[in-house]
Formats: structure tokens, C-alpha cells, sequence
């Protein structure tokens, strides 16, 4: 008997006989453009506070942390703006921990949540692994998302929850804030939670507005948002999201207790208060970021429009083949699934330029 | 309008209204004897060597951990013994999370955990927050539970679960291994999932076997272990098992991808690498442990038979004024809503003469 085989023979719940795990490979290639990691790293000033903070929790690593991270929450708060203050910010270890807290508040056996595809792919994962149904919606042909058509949608299927992505992974455009406008209000009767995943918002085109300016006199709505990507903390794994008070007091019934480790709090405060020196790349990574939409549009490919630290694009006849010859030139991009497209998250100008090399290689020959 | 009731008039899961937050209080008081953490602290030479390897992961913090943490599985492995590999290990941030995790996989709507109250308070809420019903067994008069009637118990229930804490928190005595052997041959036809929470394992007197002896052969058995406790480590969050190598592949179906920070595996992995001084005093403890038996036993009271670092103790006409009366004097204990009971956490020789010598004042007065 295979491993498989045992597998089979445990009491597994029926909906996940058969599945594979979630996650990208975790190959070792010189040129990681696959999972949207701030390919920049942390810059020293930085590392040395999140050090000391670090620090200054061992004297006491065997207590409880603060249970209700009421500091880190304050930074957040500060951080975001808005007129936010801690009673508006929770946090967990990475935003699919954020996202399966509301789901786990908010949905559940009996309960739906809708997303709207091609999107993130844990929301699926997430409905599962909560007893929610997932419920998919549709864009349009060029994957765009109408105020019209979302809510629209909202309304025929009444979903207790929305996850609305803008930026959009894997496409990689920011939304209108009327399309956030347009689902709340189409979700009045239903008294739908609307959630709109802004985990790459720090890389959007200036002048693009967060859903964080709508959140007054919307209890409903909820933005969550991630330090993995514009902080270059993926290793850290803090999610995080504003909302009105009484959502963070129901997170607070499902959360489990010390979720949030003394340590994971410290590092987070510290990369907050030295948040100038982490953000700085952020431009950096636009630039290359246009460099990539402007190059492949140059190879005669089709990028979509994008707000966040990687590029979406199709108009490849074998996205495959493509896929492998970057990997054995040392570069690792991502097949997300969709025919005739791959997507590459923006590197430094180096990395960047590696890639751009690559595809014309690979195109020409 | 207050904050609960506009938390009343989102639409919260049904079965979360009305409830509070799980938690001990956090109060700032000179001895914290309340939630069974190690007053001890994390030794100085282990300090280092955390600090060390988390300076380490700051280089690619920008990166995702390894989804897999393999070298902290190893030496989790390493560190249990039993012949036991990379292969039969799982972790999470604290065992509340392993748990939720098993519950995910062979829990859920339809499907039932069983208890046997009075036992760890968050078994009923990791039922709830996965929509699992919760089963109550039921105890002999002295909170002991035999193999016979645990193994009865099993078979006329037929849960998908059964844990059973050993030591058992809060009455603090270990379970003898004949009922772990008795409930997994009683769950036979129901395939019932035996989880074995040891969180307290380490404390035990010598001569108490753990259920790890009992993994081979035992594909339904599992056995989850903290380092909050003899580690040390309540702060880092990090809750582990063993099990058979297919229950570790079903937890992958379950957890969020990248769900161990970077940080936090190498913590751990430091500190099981210094396990021998982060482990010191662990005898130290234990000595503390009889010596409160014995005192509360010299005043007339009934603690139970501990194999874990803190004592339950009945006896008393008032618990709550007790509890007051020792948190004036600077001792928080536990009141953990048994009547004529409290628990108190064994800790440093001091502190332990303080919670006596207040009781023994308490009780003159």
C-alpha cells in the first residue's frame, strides 16, 4: 500500500478525497518571478530594528503574547490612515488566516461566498475549508469587472459574502471604487459582508483610490491588505484588515487565542515604525513593473493593465513551452492555468531585464 | 447604538451570537500562576542561538518560508525519538491550530468530536469554529477515567474524533496508556480518529509512558505536543504531532499554504537544537509541582495527582474569594468555573512559596 492508498483509508472528509495541496513549486532557480515576492529584501536599517525588537521579546518568550495585539494594531491603524484607530484593525499569520477568520464568522455550512474569476485561487480553497459554497462569477471577456455587471450578480445570487480582488491576482488591475460602491449597495438586502483584497494596493498607479476611503458608514465592508508584498515580509506572514469595530469583536470568536505570536508582533511593529525605508522600492518596482507591460507589448503579446508588482499577459501559442525555456534560462514565472497566458511578478531591474531577454529569446528562436 | 449591537446587526453565523471571546484575563500582577506558562524563562545561551538563526531569516524575509519546514520537522522528530521521521510530524502556531487542522480534515458538518469534560476548555470552540458537533463523555467521580468505560463511551457514541488530554487539563493527571489502547480498538468500526493531546507530556512523573510508543501500527492515532510549555515558548506559537504519514498528508489538504512563518521555524529549530538548557527546569518544576500537593494537602485540601506543571485543587467553600484574596496579594491563580476547585501553575521556588503562603494565610483568616 502507497501512501496514497492509506491516505484513502482514513476517515477524510468526502470533499477532500481526491485533492491536491494548494502551492506554486518551490524550485531553486536563480530568478524567482513566480509567487510576487518584493524581490528587494529588506534593507539593513530595517533588519537591525526588527532584530532588536525581536530581541526584547526573548526575555520573556515563555508568557502568552497579548492577545489582543493591541500595539501592532495601533501601528496598523496609524499606517493606514483614513482616520483608522485600532478598534477598526485585526491581524493574522498572512491574510488567507484573515480571510478564513471571516469566513469562518461570516459563512459557513448554508452560506455562500462569491468571488469572481480568474482570482485569487485560495478563495475556493478557503470556501472548503470553512463549509461555505463557493460561488464563481463572471467578468468580462478581457477580465474586466463592471460596476453594472457585479452588482448585478450580487444581487441575483444574494452571496452572505463578496471577495472583490483589486488589484486582481492573477490579472493584476485595481478595480473602481464604484464597483465597490455598486456590490455594497447590491448587497443591502442580502447583508452582504463585501471584502476587497488589497494585498498589492501599495503598487498601484497613483492617483488609483483604496476602498479604505469608503469604509465610513459601511459596516458591512471590510479591506484586507498584507505585509508580504510592498513590506518585503512574505517570510513574516502578517495579514491584516480595517473594518468597522463590531467586525473585529465577531473575528473575535472564531480567532484562535495567541494566534499572533509575541515574536510576529514585534517584527510587524518594528517593519511599521521603519515603514519609509521598507516602502522605498516600491517605486523601483513600478517602474520595472512598466518596463515588463511595455517590453512584452513590444514581443506582440497582450499584458493586461497592471496596479500591482507583476504582469499578467496572453497572446503566447504555448504559454508551456515559454514557461520551461525561461525556467532553464534561471527563470521562474508562473503558470496560473489560463490558456495562452502566464504571469511574471516585477524583479529588480536586473532580474527584470533577464526576463525580457529571455522571452525575446525564446520568441525569436 | 453600542458596539454589540451593531455587532447584532451584522450577519454573524447563528451559532456565534450571544458568545464571548475565549480567554483567561490578562492582568498585570507580579505572579502570574494562571495559565500553566513556564515561569522560568527561555535560558540565556538559548537566547542566543534564537536570536541567531531569526537574524538569519531576515536576509530573505522578502521570501516565502518554506511551505514545507522540513528541517523543523526533523528536529521535532529528532527531539520525540521513537523512531519516528520528518514524515510523521506536522506543526502549526500552537496547538490550538494543529488541532483546528485535524478537525478541518476529519471533522466538519455531520461529523462529531468527542471530550471528556472536565477537560481543555477550546475543544468545544475548535468544534464550533469548524462546525463539528462536540461530544461530552463523561468522568467518574474523581475526574478518573478508565479504559473500560472510556472504550464503552467510544463505541455507543461512534465520533469521528476522540481526544483525549493526558495529561488532562484542567484536573492535571495523565491517562494510563490502556486507555488510549482501549479507545482506538473501540473506535475500530467507526474508524474513529484518536488524538492524544500530551501538551503536558514533559511533566509527567517518571514511569508515565507517552502514546508515541503506541504510533506504530496505529494509523488513526495521533499524538500533538506544544513547545508553549516545558520549551518555554508560550510566545512563538508553535503546537506540533506525530501520526502516521498519511494523517500529515491530509493536514496538507487542510492548512493555509505558507501558514509557519519563516521566524517561527527557525526559533523552534534553534531551540530544539538546544533543547537540553531550554529543558533544565523541567525538574526544577516538578519539584515545585509536589511541593504545592503536599502544602495544599497539609491545609486540609484535595488536589489531584498532577503529572503536569499545575495543580488542581478542591476543598474549598469559596473558590472565587480565594481567588480574589490571592490576586490582592499579588498571586493570580486560575478559577477555571469548577465548584470548590482552582488551578494553580507550579513556578519558580518563590513564587510557589508565595501562592502557599498566602493560601495558608488565606485559610487562617
Amino acid at each position: 500500500m502507497d501512501q496514497f492508498e492509506r491516505l484513502a483509508q482514513l476517515p477524510l472528509r468526502d470533499d477532500l478525497r481526491g485533492q491536491h495541496p494548494y502551492g506554486a513549486p518551490q524550485l531553486d532557480v536563480p530568478i524567482l518571478l513566480n509567487v510576487n515576492e518584493n524581490t528587494f529584501g529588506v534593507p539593513q536599517d530595517a533588519r537591525d530594528a526588527i532584530l532588536a525588537a525581536v530581541a526584547a521579546e526573548l526575555d520573556h518568550l515563555n508568557r502568552y503574547p497579548d492577545r489582543e495585539f493591541t500595539t501592532l494594531r495601533q501601528e496598523l491603524a496609524a499606517y493606514l490612515g483614513h482616520g483608522l484607530a485600532e478598534g477598526n484593525i485585526w491581524a493574522a499569520n498572512g491574510s488567507n488566516e484573515v480571510l478564513q477568520q471571516l469566513l469562518q464568522a461570516f459563512g459557513g455550512p448554508g452560506r455562500s461566498v462569491m468571488g469572481f474569476p480568474p482570482t485569487y485561487s485560495m478563495y475556493p480553497l478557503l470556501a472548503s475549508g470553512t463549509g461555505t459554497s463557493y460561488l464563481a462569477g463572471v467578468r468580462a471577456g478581457d477580465y474586466g469587472l463592471s460596476a453594472e455587471s457585479a452588482a448585478a450578480q450580487v444581487r441575483e445570487q444574494a452571496p452572505s459574502i463578496v471577495i472583490l480582488c483589486s488589484p486582481n491576482n492573477p490579472t493584476g488591475t485595481a478595480l473602481g471604487l464604484d464597483v465597490v460602491e455598486a456590490v455594497y449597495e447590491a448587497g443591502e438586502a442580502s447583508r452582504t459582508i463585501v471584502i476587497v483584497d488589497e494585498a498589492y494596493a501599495e503598487f498601484s498607479h497613483t492617483g488609483t483610490s483604496s476602498a479604505l476611503g469608503l469604509l465610513e458608514g459601511r459596516p458591512r465592508l471590510v479591506v484586507s491588505r498584507t505585509m508580504s508584498k510592498a513590506f518585503a515580509m512574505a517570510g513574516a506572514r502578517l495579514g491584516y484588515l480595517a473594518a468597522a469595530p463590531e467586525v473585529t469583536d465577531a473575528l473575535r470568536l472564531v480567532r484562535l487565542p495567541y494566534h499572533l505570536s509575541a515574536i510576529t508582533q514585534a517584527a510587524a511593529v518594528a517593519a511599521l515604525r521603519n515603514s519609509e525605508s521598507l516602502l522605498a522600492n516600491v517605486e523601483a518596482i513600478k517602474v520595472q513593473r512598466d518596463r515588463i507591460v511595455e517590453g512584452l507589448v513590444e514581443l506582440g503579446l497582450t499584458p493586461a493593465p497592471s496596479d500591482s508588482n507583476f504582469v499578467f499577459f496572453g497572446g503566447l501559442e504555448d504559454p508551456n513551452a515559454v514557461w520551461e525555456a525561461l525556467l532553464a534560462r534561471g527563470v521562474l514565472i508562473r503558470d496560473v492555468g489560463i490558456p495562452g497566458h502566464l504571469r511574471v511578478t516585477a524583479g529588480t531591474e536586473a532580474e527584470t531585464t533577464a526576463f525580457l531577454d529571455g522571452m525575446r529569446a525564446i520568441l525569436a528562436g
